[in-house]
């Protein structure tokens, strides 16, 4: 095999096929994916299903803790897990520059089979595209998946009630801030690593100490602010966080201190919030803090009496400051 | 609105938001993408399901006949139609340079609000990423698609067998030809156009004439010698085609002959290859011809009793030649 990505890859004869099966399949490969269907048939046995879609476009594609192809499954592996289901099938697609490194993509597809065995999906449908040198920059991929969601389990971002009680899986911006470390060349600060992860067994965790929860969202663009910004105005609630609770690496707060920034609204890859009334909230808590992927984690505030949509802090020094929902640039090319 | 694209509209905050309230779901919007969700939630009734995915990135973005959002939906309603299945829902994700026309973004949208209408499709989920300017050419479209797979039906490209009949439901070639042209400004030949469709109206059609039918797969990349190719080797058989038979606009014709090219390799949008018992082909057949996608249709070869994967083509001065691979560079993003 040639060791670059060239526009016949992408043409649908016998580079395509080649490609397809000294890679793709190579590392995919599984009893579905191996018909070569237009489509993947598959028997399911429930009635609700979770559906969801995303691209990532993330620079460098390579970062200390992962690369854009964990990062590919991870994402959506977590964006069912998060609406209560459990993630099953998943596709893969790819935009490819021409001239791309193909050791570098068996990496990439590599860490994508590594990610979607450990979080118990199957990779059952893909596309391959090859554009034209600098018409897009090394490599782009999108995942979409399927999964099943759990009977009696109703997670919605607009269930938020007053009293709920919110918490995070641990450390905040870690991702962000290692990108932005990587591509502005800072040079790793301490051990800053992304926190990349699929979160589906964390959310079982979760769901098995308390099935009601009332909303669980992945933390990613915008940071934990934006997140807590939608939930703020689909649920129509007032949520305030307690300074003092929020969890950020020493690596992070000095790295965000540095450059002016806030951890609020730095992106996270393995970071989720979850929405739960009091009564329930410390079973949930140890629960989580029992999983490898839980340890830090760790109530960061609660949904208030007060009326209106709006997210507020109670800073260390006895204030409240707003936490609007980011507006300008953020760092773009995050995930 | 601004006028263009701008990174912030990428980045999970206030710009995202408003990009996807005054675009996306001005266009898409529905009882399901409405609610916002991490993933779409989807009450279903059936147990076969087809899933599928493709990433669009034509060049150029507009052509005569469709343009890039027209054939994202289109490209995966006919995966799954072609899987026997109902195309039900759909996602849709953007990957938009920085700068890129809002107004050019909106009539991607509305030719894709209007396609999933007429095709009996919903959009449930999506997802928007920007990159800077001179990192993607343009636009890229990814959309995934699932579908319920009819009872009784069996279309798997391992089904063709000995004495089936092969026909097609229109000239071959129409959308590579006019996105060659369009792309070296050779000006419009006569009314040569795309033939970008959904043709899952088709298949039903096609289905209600005979349920059996072994094989249906769209003409895609590599054209229908791809396909056929595919098929002899997923089903080990040897196909073989009539010349005469092969049905080329005249405009077509007149280009791939000036240039050299073959329309059996040329790229369809709206056109797909079906295997069908001898027994039954007339009366598909004449189903496909009352049909507006299949006025066209006729009769292209069979699968012979001959043993070993081969495509070869009976020519019209009485010869035999090979149909075989597609191998080397096609024309690049043609989808």
């Amino acid at each position: 095999m040639n060791d670059t990505i060239t526009l016949s890859h992408g043409s649908g004869g016998l580079q395509s096929n080649k490609l397809i099966n000294e890679v793709f399949l190579k590392y995919f490969g599984n009893d579905i994916l191996n018909q070569m269907n237009d489509a993947a048939q598959l028997e399911i046995d429930f009635k609700k299903l979770a559906f969801t879609t995303d691209s990532f476009v993330v620079n460098p594609l390579f970062f200390n803790g992962g690369n854009i192809g964990k990062l590919a499954v991870c994402g959506t592996v977590n964006d069912l897990a998060v609406s209560g289901a459990k993630p099953l099938y998943i596709t893969s697609a790819f935009i490819i520059e021409e001239g791309f490194s193909i050791k570098k993509l068996e990496q990439i597809v590599m860490s994508m089979a590594n990610e979607a065995r450990k979080s118990g999906v199957k990779i059952v449908a893909g596309d391959t595209k090859v554009v034209e040198r600098g018409n897009v920059d090394g490599i782009f991929i999108n995942t979409s998946g399927i999964g099943r969601i759990y009977e009696n389990v109703n997670i919605n971002c607009a269930n938020a009630r007053e009293g709920d009680i919110v918490i995070v899986n641990g450390t905040l911006g870690d991702h962000g801030m290692t990108i932005m470390c990587a591509r502005n060349k800072l040079g790793l600060v301490g051990d800053l690593r992304s926190d990349c992860a699929c979160l589906n067994s964390l959310v079982d965790t979760m769901l098995e100490a308390y099935g009601g929860i009332h909303v669980i969202r992945d933390a990613t663009r915008g940071g934990i602010a934006a997140v807590l910004n939608e939930i703020s105005e689909f649920s129509n609630v007032t949520i305030a966080l307690e300074e003092n609770n929020l969890p950020v690496k020493k690596e992070v707060k000095g790295v965000t201190e540095m450059l002016g920034l806030d951890p609020l609204y730095i992106a996270n890859e393995g970071k989720l919030c979850a929405f739960v009334p009091e009564s329930h909230a410390q079973k949930v808590l140890s629960a989580m803090q029992k999983h490898p992927l839980g340890v830090n984690a760790t109530i960061i505030g609660k949904v208030t009496e007060e009326i209106g949509q709006m997210v507020y802090l109670n800073t260390v020094v006895g204030g409240k400051r707003l936490v609007d929902m980011p507006s300008g640039i953020q760092l773009p090319r995050i995930c």
